[in-house]
This record gives C-alpha cells, structure tokens and sequence, in this order.
C-alpha cells in the first residue's frame, strides 16, 4: 500500500545542474539491426527535456494553456557514437547550456547507467512561440527556473 | 516534369468494395526480433481506413472542422498469424462490414503484396464523437458513401 | 551519490499476483486528436508485460539466448475506453490469466495513476516459439515462476 | 487486375541526382501539438535514404547478408524551420552530397509537395560497418552507383 503511494511516475532527479533520467530500452525501441532505431534518441532526449522542466518547475501544459507559450525543437544536432540495445537500462543527462532571447540550448547525452561514455549526444535549440507560431522572448518566470539551474553557472 | 505531376502520394485503390493500400516495411517498423513490432500492424491497419475514407471521399478533417464529428478506435481484434519483414511490400485490406447507428465495423488484413494468405488480421469498431466525446450518429453524407461500397453489400 | 545508486531504471512493483508499472505520457505516444495514438497502448501493454517478467525472474534475452525460445503476441483484444493524455501518469496493470500448453493468457489494463477504472484493456495471448518461429511448450522453468503469481491462483 | 499489377508499394523517382520520395502524414506521425512529432522526420528522412538506395540498385539487406556491409546514421543535424500536419502529402528530396572512404553524406528536404521551400532540411553522415561494427570502406559497387547520381557531380 504505502509502496504503491510512493511509487514514481518517472525516476529523475538533479545533480550539479544536471537532470538524469533513467529509462528502459523495449522492444518498441529496437530495430531489426538489433539495436534502438536512430530517431528514438530523440524521444528519450524530448523525455529528459520534459522532465527537466517539470523538475525545475516548468509545467508545458500551464504554460501553454495560460500564457500561450510554447516550447519547439528548432535545430537538434545528433551525434550517434554507439547502439544502446534491448533491456539496457538508460541514463539521460540534461542541462541548459544557455538561455538567449527568445530561444535556449540544451546539451545532452545518452548512455548506458553507470557507464563513463555516453552512447548518443543531442544538442538542440529550443525555441519560444505564441499561439500563431511566432517567435516570443523565453517567459521571465522560467528563465528565473533554468537560470537557477544552468549548467554553465554551476560549475 | 509531368512524372511529377503525376505521382501520387500513396498507392491505394478500391476493387469490389475493398480497399487496396501498398506500403514498404521500413525499419522504423521493425524490431530486434527482427520482425514488424506488433503494435505497428495497427498503424498500417490505420492508413488502410484513412485512404479508404478519402478514396469514397471522406475527409476526417473536413469532417471534425466542419461537422464537429471524429472517428475513434473503440475496439480491436489483432490476429497476428505471420510476421512481416523488413523491405517487405505489403498489402492493406480494407472493407468496411457492417454500419450501427454510432459506429461502423471494418475489417482488414494486412498481406504480402501478391501472396494468397494474409499476415495479420484486425478487425474494428470505429465509433463518431462530437467535440466533447460523446457518441453520435455516422453522418448521413458519410453512411452513404460507405454504404455504396459496403463490403458485405457488394457480394 | 546515493540517490544515483538507489536510482531504479522503471517503476513497478507485484501486489497480489498483479504487476503494476507507471509510466509518463510523453508528447511521442501522443496523436493530433490531442490523445495517445490508439497504437501506443500496445506499447505501453509491451512495457508492462516485459516487466511482470523481469520481477518474476523471467529474462527474455537469457532465454532466446540459451534455450531458443522466444514468446510472441499472438492475438490481442483491445478497448478503448476513454483516452490518456500529454503528462497523465498511467498505471499499467498485468495479470496472468491462465497457462496453457504453449501460450499462456495476459490481462492487462491501463488507467490514471490513483484512478478508479481503467482506460484501455488488453487481453492478450502469448505464444512460446523456437528459433524457427514453430510452437513449443511454455518452458517449466518459466511456468512455474509465472504459477506463483498466476492472478486466477492468487485469489 | 492489370491496375493491381501496375501498382507500385512506394512512390519514388530520380530527377537530376536527386531522388523524390512522397509520403502521406498519418496521424501516427503527429503530437498533441497538432503537428508532425519531430524525431519522426527522422523516420521520413530515412525512408528517403531507403528508396534513393533502392533505386540506384542497392539493396542493404542483400549487402549485410551477402558482404556483411551495413549503413548506420552517424550524424544527424536536423533545422526544423516549419511544421507538417496531418494528411500533408509531403515530398522527401534525397541526395548524395559526397562520399569519403567508410561514409557518405547525404542532404535531405522534407517539404509539402509541390511547394518551393522546404519544412524541414536533414543532413546525415552515413558509415558503413562490418558485422563486428569497424568501420569499413564503401564497398566499390556501391560507390559506382552512388557516383553516377552524386548530386554535386550531376550539376
């Protein structure tokens, strides 16, 4: 019972400015090489952004229903070093790497949990728009959260 | 040029009220087993319905902006007898087999292009929503259409 | 330091022969009705069966490994209730229904995390396969794991 | 019948170096945002890749079975400039841009078909591998092949 209550939803926390999120490799991951098919880095990189944000406070779903922001990929640079594979246990790293007007950076990596090298590293450029998908400046109160929180500064 | 012009973006037709859809087994639809992922039979199964409905000249678009009407899966039978594989040209079958007031039944079948017996059965009930979900009647514009080409009527 | 250590890569749990795994919904298991795409529930289904059996001490890649067998989804049966949104956390519920000589019986469903009734269900049927995809017997080693938590025995 | 012949699985061609494939946006592909989910240009980008090969007489399951070549996507720098939306026919533009000793380069558009500038560009590296994962060269049939429709040769 009181297991049930204190079971997660999601298993991430932060450490130095850094998000880790821990995820599962299924079969809905895999392709017939054996190995997670190249474009599904990208969903376990959006899941770490995602609850990065929610971790820092950020809600997506808030702030698009009441300010009328909302975050898009503008650019993500992907650089596939090695496969994760089927039942491997994920770590997914996450920081803010800098916040510029209306849009911010993010650094990530994907790797095997415990292991010193990273599999994958995602680079991306998340961008700010208004409900009509024009550009707006990044809302004041999440700066203040990813400020709090950037990877640059904590070190 | 007029190459261009001519090519279609999909390969589907109707033949004595099914509906004929091919599609490639890439690998994003595969897995480590080395096999289409079950799942992603529903997916083919879901392209064969939409160009059926815009083949009779269905627009699901048209429709939920119009009409305020939307189709939803309520429920599924998967058969899956045979697994497909990558590179694999496969044909979608599509007929619809029967009309209720709120929902209609179709049934498909998903096969090697050209092969005699089939890989994977679905079987649907597909049920109309209004814009806050509850049930409502199949609009007559689309019985109609349906019915001309109804599976069961046409044998 | 701890923390990290302590870390688990999923979130599931065994309570009276029933399997529960949460799970966040992320923008990837969502469609442009708003909902999770009708397809994903299979996958999430996938998610919650896979780690039934790792808790029960059953590895499905020791076992295709060393004894050739591989389990397959053979048919599906799947309800729609009502759908699950962008950041719903579900609760994914598996039970083994029954054993046979060469399949063995899943019932799942999928809710709100805390809710009272279930969104989607699956029922679904697992076959046992050799290498050359014929069916074999469930192997014991596994049938007796799975009869220890057999939802029908436990009640 | 003689239409079922004619009937191709995929609709692809070459014009001037460069390869066009058209693609139909299912709900499968988009998110609650109402757009195409971004990892899945991805997917479109490799379906491109897949059908250029083809086209140009490659086939990758032939070259792993028989030479035990393989092609992975080392890198991937992907602009998303504009979204795709539900039941966009979309265009998938295809060419080599270069070929190194164990690679080759590859830029790639996804547009609306039909319009003039593009949704979204997709540049990827392209290793080939053995079955132990080393680098190898680009096997010298397939260089020839590629050579002959090199988008910077054929201007």
């Amino acid at each position: 019972m009181s297991e049930r209550q204190l079971q997660p939803a999601v298993t991430g926390f932060m450490a130095d400015g850094t998000h880790v999120l821990r995820a599962r490799v299924y079969y809905e991951d895999t392709d017939a090489g054996g190995v997670v098919y190249h474009a599904n880095y990208l969903r376990f990189a959006e899941r770490g952004r995602t609850e990065y944000l929610r971790d820092v406070g950020v809600s997506q779903s808030e702030l698009s229903d009441e300010e009328g922001v909302y975050f898009v990929v503008r650019r993500s640079v992907i650089d596939f070093r090695l496969p994760a594979r089927l039942d491997d246990a994920l770590e997914i790293q996450t920081r803010i790497a800098g916040i510029k007007g209306a849009s911010f950076e993010v650094e990530q990596t994907i790797a095997k949990a415990g292991a010193d090298s990273h599999l994958v590293k995602v680079d991306s450029t998340i961008a700010c728009l208004d409900r009509k998908g024009r550009p707006v400046r990044v809302p004041k109160s999440v700066k203040s959260k990813l400020d709090r929180h950037d990877g640059a500064g904590s070190r």
